[in-house]
């Protein structure tokens, strides 16, 4: 069954005419040349090849999954064909920078690219999206001679690489990592640990796989600042084989097409990749990057499900729905009973307002690279900000929406046959990993909102109280959130210093009162574009901002009441 | 790892302290010389029989799950040997009637058995929780004849039954249902159509398999009213076997060790049970104790999930938690972290809420059978009225809150060993089968409460409004949040008859409201009981109620928002 179709028109119309991504991104140097129809061309040539290559594999990924024996890994059928094709044609290399061997093209493109790449077949996806953090990180850190041997193949995705970062003892808490790195006479390093949970850590679509690892010189203190960065391949330059042993894979979930490794490094010769003690930064410089390609993820796994519900929703007869009493017939398509319509309206419409504001972030990832000082400086707080919110929203919302979206289908969605069920298993994953959800709410409030005593969030809302378009009726309820948003981070920021436990005891409510209220930026954004455009289709846009208004929103008072209860508690 | 253990300590004190079961069930005629002392036993036998024989099962049934072969299904290891001895102990007779072969104990410890073994082995359990529906029906509506041959052998789970009602295109509209059947000259009947989703439809348990069948006499209505009961064994009592093929057993998310069959019927020659086109009627006669052990699956899958979160936040150290600065340890329990906490002290709240009031409607089913004419007309009301709405929280509770579990062991989670994930995929065919979780909250609303222009529900609310103890703090608010619910369901009784489709709009709604007053009345019933026996342990009980009142109930007052906006756009 399955088979998800990207809708580039519907992507397109939210990059283009809700966000006006090829204007803003014209205004950027490298792409002043890029236009409207190359951009609309790309992505369109990306559906093709995800529509045509990647998602016929996905059932099948899942069914046999990745395979080890004795230290390798085999890949599910045509896993490795498809990985050939993938990166001859370019497509690693679409967002990677010409000098090295790449297009450099926007990373908003690379962000649609990997939400399709994700909707279609996440298992599959795993392995070249851990390609684009390592790229960057040792474009940014390594040594001339390392990005001689490494920069161009990783660049062009030839090679892929891993992040390897969990040890069975330190998982949230890197500081625990024990993997122990000693120098040696020439210059390297021999690494001796267990790494685990390592993705793409072993596989047979590439010649070779290039490991950065976290480890800890001698001497060094304890903790994060003790962990310096390690660059190990499979294969070195002269063709001999790491000491890198795959000791096994786990049995997971879902995500079967991927592998999840555990890594046994004995005395593995490697470079360091930055400074000693460094290690977590050079690795955490694409953590945004990284972070908002999982809530595309998220967003892209929600679609895929979406897609599947929906179809079977006009093609599936039920009962009569009420109001509905022809008597000509004897069931009506379940899409027009009112419980399966509200489960179709309240999805699409997070993944609508998702979109939105991923793709809005990806261009400003492009412009922390090339924007103005002033562009880029709120390019920096915006992602600093809006990153964390997004990964832990819609990868919730993939695994708890598209379980929504199983519901639609009843008992043939629980079966395998529809492909529903392993997008909800593959999910699952994603609230877990590249930290987890719960650590992106005390990301956003305690290290990013209460660093700076509330700046940066007030830039951000300042943006979404003066972008709004005033004659939409929504306006002035959506000033009152934001105000409401105001208040409630000024009561934190002052009941914090004397309350050490509070702000992680609401920062999951925060984090979803913001969600909510950058949301209903989204669907203000595309209420004016879709009203200002009377060629438009209206009912499609309009019924999923109807059901957010109705049923999304409701729940950001929700959140403030949990958050005012608390404060109660604490100054009682 | 895995290794549910139940508490039966809690259980029992819930039942017993919160509830008054032993003394409540004295009253009632049959149970009489039933004492406390051997309930007690009789569940801690039952808890040892569940953590001894049916947990060990669980990981390895969802690992081989039930294999089809040629018409024949092989159960995973071990699992026929588990039923025999489960048979042959008397469990499956433990609450029908001794002239039926059966121990005749009240429903309520038939329900503590079964959220026990559910949440020890799911897979496993689905074969015998079947069995009750069946012998109920046959015991009230088979002919003598039919009884005579079979319903010893179901009353004490010799032989195992199955509910054959999906057909492809008739799943939540059984009026679809196209099976027919043909009279025959010797009084019987040809069953001929393909029954789908029908759980342990074929297997090697037992000897014989006995199969209620909804099909069309010929000549019969369109619709529900056409259908008649049938009854097909897999061998007829002269050892010939029935025309009845397991076409193949479907793959699903999870519940591997239950086969859920297609079976084809090919003029299987079959009895009618109760009256022709009264069908449905004599397969619903159980839908309120099948419902309340479908909640009862949920509630233990979430303590079972909770369980191994509860037992890997006390050993699993991350990280300091906010306000532990002592110098000695680098790291702390993630029991300690409030995100943590919060996730296991909600969780048990949902759990001990549940179960109080699942054992108290449990009750009210043995009081249904057996109590003064007031009491069964009370007991009818709220197992009517309460079931559906357990059915629908807990079992969405198991998979939601089971997920949280699962967050809690971060990778660990989503990965095999703990076996946390497969109680997830397990959990979800839940919220499908029995009624979908939709279907529960049109029927709540529709059904119940408009249908009696909310009698029923003002003779609950009154009971939970009366029975509060006056002396605990809560006891004002819940007693405003029952009259916000009377208010509102007030309003949907004026607006209703104008607004075909709104009740459907609002019943999900609706019947998560009254879940949460339902909830609410365990809370204070458990405090009330706690807070006058000094010898309680504090902490355990306290906890989850805080955890109930800051971060459950806040979404009452989000529901009836909700409801309310919708009440703004029928006026409008």
């Amino acid at each position: 069954m399955s088979g998800y179709d990207p809708r580039i028109d519907e992507m397109y119309f939210l990059l283009s005419e809700v966000l006006h991504g090829p204007s803003e991104l014209a205004r950027l140097k490298p792409f002043a040349e890029l236009d409207a129809d190359l951009i609309l061309q790309i992505l369109e040539e990306a559906g093709k090849f995800v529509r045509g290559v990647i998602a016929p594999l996905s059932q099948t990924g899942d069914a046999v999954g990745a395979r080890w024996h004795d230290g390798d890994v085999t890949m599910p059928p045509g896993f490795k064909e498809a990985y050939q094709a993938f990166w001859t044609a370019g497509w690693p290399a679409l967002a990677t920078q010409v000098e090295d061997g790449g297009q450099g093209l926007p990373s908003v493109l690379e962000a649609l690219l990997y939400e399709m790449l994700s909707a279609a077949n996440h298992g599959w996806t795993m392995a070249p999206g851990l390609l684009h953090g390592a790229y960057e990180c040792i474009k940014h850190h390594a040594s001339d001679q390392l990005k001689s041997e490494y920069l161009e193949k990783l660049a062009t995705g030839q090679w892929l690489a891993t992040m390897c970062l969990t040890e069975p003892q330190a998982g949230s808490d890197l500081g625990l990592c024990s993997t122990r790195a000693n120098p040696t006479a020439d210059g390297r390093y021999t690494l001796t640990g267990t790494k685990i949970f390592i993705s793409g850590g072993e596989h047979d679509l590439t010649d070779n796989i290039v490991h950065l690892v976290l480890a800890r010189l001698p001497d060094s203190p304890p903790g994060p600042k003790g962990l310096s960065l390690f660059l190990v391949p499979k294969f070195y330059p002269d063709g001999s084989r790491s000491a890198v042993q795959c000791e096994r894979i786990e049995e997971k979930m879902g995500l079967h097409g991927s592998p999840t490794c555990v890594l046994r490094f004995e005395e593995a010769a490697s470079w360091l990749v930055g400074e000693p003690g460094r290690g977590l930064n050079a690795m955490f410089v694409m953590m945004n990057a990284a972070r908002l390609h999982v809530a595309l993820q998220g967003i892209g796994l929600l679609d895929a499900a979406w897609q599947i519900a929906d179809a079977y929703a006009r093609e599936r007869h039920q009962m009569r729905a009420p109001g509905k009493r022809t008597p000509s017939k004897n069931a009506d398509p379940i899409a027009e009973h009112p419980a399966i319509g509200r489960i179709l309206n309240t999805q699409r419409a997070w993944i609508d307002a998702g979109r939105t504001l991923a793709y809005k972030t990806a261009i400003e990832l492009d412009r922390i690279r090339y924007g103005t000082p002033a562009a880029r400086e709120f390019a920096q707080n915006w992602c600093a900000l809006v990153t964390p919110v997004m990964k832990s929203a819609f990868t919730q919302q993939a695994f708890h929406g598209g379980s929504e979206c199983l519901q639609v289908l009843g008992g043939h969605g629980y079966i395998r046959e529809w492909g529903i069920e392993q997008i909800i298993r593959d999910a699952r994953v994603t609230m877990i990993y590249e930290g987890t959800n719960e650590i992106q709410a005390i990301d956003l409030l305690v290290r990013k909102v209460l660093a700076d005593d509330g700046k940066g969030l007030e830039g951000v809302l300042d943006f979404l109280a003066a972008d709004r378009p005033a004659e939409l009726p929504g306006r002035a309820r959506a000033a009152q959130r934001i105000d409401a948003m105001r208040d409630i981070t000024r009561q934190i920021i002052h009941l914090a210093p004397a309350n050490a436990e509070l702000p992680y005891q609401i920062a999951d409510d925060y984090l979803r009162a913001f969600a909510l209220i950058l949301l209903e930026w989204s669907w203000i954004r595309i209420g004016a574009t879709v009203n200002a455009d009377p060629a438009r289709d209206l009912p499609r846009w309009r019924e999923p901002a109807t059901a957010f208004e109705q049923w999304v929103m409701p729940e950001f008072q929700m959140r403030l009441s949990i958050i005012e209860h608390q404060f109660g508690l604490v100054t009682t």
